[in-house]
């Protein structure tokens, strides 16, 4: 019966510096324990082990970073299926569709996509929107997960939904990406938008004919690099390097969701976060009647509406207010809250500068 | 004429916390390069150095400093007469009179006693006011010099003028301790006070005679511990310890000043500063066109108004205004400009939990 579980597949090509200085190239988001105690990508291991539902995930992660991950899974007691390493990022629709060639051939299972690097507080909601998601993915559709936005966001793409396909199921009338500001506030105001998280379900072989049709080129690219594999001993595989490197990088919503035909979309409100910046981590968080979240080496005397975080240094705070202050041991950041976006600035100048050592 | 030259002699007892998390009990702020590219006792000797006026200084410190202090003044081509090594920190009026006990055993020169880790920025200015005080020092007072007051500062004590003794030279009528605010500002307006600033010029033998009136209990632990002092080779001269720790700890104001006949003081506006908190030190130094003082390995991005200091980790600001931001490798302050005094809560947080470590 184990073409009847769930394939999860774990997306962990992520090199997010939204996060620095706590992440680092090397370091990414997904393998940091930044909403928990454990590594992003260790929770959403977690949140797919469930042997009546899902088989062990595959994991799509760099090369360089295929060790880590795989013993960090292991560390906490789980195990992948596969460990697929790209040689080089080329975004999500390649690396979905690499997931679905090794599926293929392991009984052609339901997929669930999911980015590794996402908070996700009501995993009974997640499963239950899965669920819904099962009869229209064993149909022959791609289907997408929409949260429920509780703000007009415009960091987001949204989903508009069309007429109802069932219980909880609704036709995927359009894909947008991010708005600015009035439109994703008309979109919230509409209650027919959700966003999209780049979470599915789909069976991998109705992934691959709908790329094979929508991204022909990365069709042809990754089922060459797949054919040419090489696969040592344990669970990692390593597609073809030349192959992969022709495979254009796009993401999996321009290559297909956008333009295929028959997308479902299941909403669903799960506490999601993408963890996207400093400030949603701290949205995330439980603070004290200051509201100061306080995690690490800490002192905060008369703060308030603050992040203090440190893995380095001690961090001393007095009187300061409205405030993100992340501290790592060879470096410290500080920017207001809401604006925690702005690290980019900090990243792009120590780039430049060739400091790669704080990158 | 060894005996007309004026020996300088330099008080490094202090273990001030008001620099933390630089300043440290065992790194203490006259050590550091604070205000310039040197230690502030460095810069302190550098001030005095002149074959002309000033014999090589004489330097009280705590005996665990005693090398530090002697290989930052090599170091910096100077030598020190000697080096009186306190094994407790008994206060300004003991060590003085340590000093005044080893220079009337050679020649009983006048002593221009200063702080080790005070900012003068207008030299010229400085010795010029010396050179003013040299009379009545010579007559036989014990001279201050008061510092032009440009704020009414409640956190020193004053001096209120009497009636002029010579050019640039008045009877010092009153001293007192550190005024609440309408007090200051009733003094700054009146224009016959200045800021007692601990420097004094007195001729060793007079200090101790007054001290053996006003201060005996301490003029006679003093002379039993300069008695009993060992006197190994090279410049360092130990009090005898166990004579030491009977001396009452107290200032030279307290002790002599205060009540001493006969003071005089000479005004000098000369650029001091006592670098008494992170906002003195950012008041000190030239900012950029939105008011930051960055140094050391500092990034800054929209800032306004901050003092961004690093010796550790690399300090990275976006968009903050009005802060001191202070990084060493093992802790981080981070405090509104203005507040920068109650780094105290910090220092005594930290000494309740026994973290001499960051002490």
């Amino acid at each position: 019966m184990t073409q009847d579980l769930i394939r999860p597949v774990i997306l962990s090509g992520g090199a997010g510096t939204r996060l620095w200085p706590m992440s680092r190239r090397a370091r990414p988001k997904q393998l940091l324990s930044l909403a928990g105690p454990e590594a992003m990508i260790t929770a959403t291991v977690r949140r797919v082990v469930d042997k009546q539902l899902f088989a062990a995930p595959i994991i799509v992660c760099a090369t360089d970073q295929g060790e880590a991950i795989g013993r960090l899974v292991a560390d906490a007691g789980y195990s992948a299926g596969a460990l697929l390493l790209e040689s080089a990022g080329r975004n999500t629709a390649p690396a979905i569709a690499l997931a679905a060639h090794w599926a293929v051939s392991h009984g052609d299972p339901l997929l669930l996509v999911m980015p590794s690097d996402h908070v996700i507080a009501d995993v009974g909601a997640f499963r239950a929107a899965v669920r819904l998601a099962m009869a229209p993915a064993q149909a022959g559709r791609l289907v997408t997960f929409g949260i429920t936005p509780d703000r007009a966001e415009t960091g987001y793409g949204y989903i508009e939904r069309g007429p109802p396909l069932g219980a909880g199921v609704f036709e995927a009338q359009r894909f947008v990406e991010k708005p600015d500001g009035a439109t994703a506030q008309a979109y919230v105001n509409s209650g027919r938008f959700d966003w999209n998280a780049g979470i599915f379900l789909l069976r991998a072989s109705v992934l691959l004919a709908a790329m094979a049709v929508h991204a022909p080129a990365i069709a042809e690219a990754v089922a060459a690099a797949w054919k040419g594999r090489s696969e040592p001993a344990g669970t990692m595989i390593t597609p073809d390097p030349a192959a992969w490197a022709r495979c254009p990088a796009q993401s999996i919503d321009y290559a297909v969701m956008e333009t295929a035909k028959g997308v479902a979309v299941v909403p669903v409100a799960m506490g999601w976060s993408d963890v996207g910046s400093w400030d949603a981590l701290a949205d995330l968080a439980r603070p004290d009647d200051a509201g100061v979240v306080a995690v690490g080496d800490v002192l905060a005397f008369d703060a308030a509406n603050c992040l203090l975080r440190s893995d380095g240094p001690l961090v001393a705070a007095v009187g300061v207010r409205d405030l993100c202050i992340i501290a790592t041991p060879d470096a410290v950041l500080i920017v207001p809250r809401g604006r925690a976006q702005e690290v980019r600035r900090v990243v792009e100048a120590l780039a430049a500068a060739g400091r790669t050592d704080l990158l």
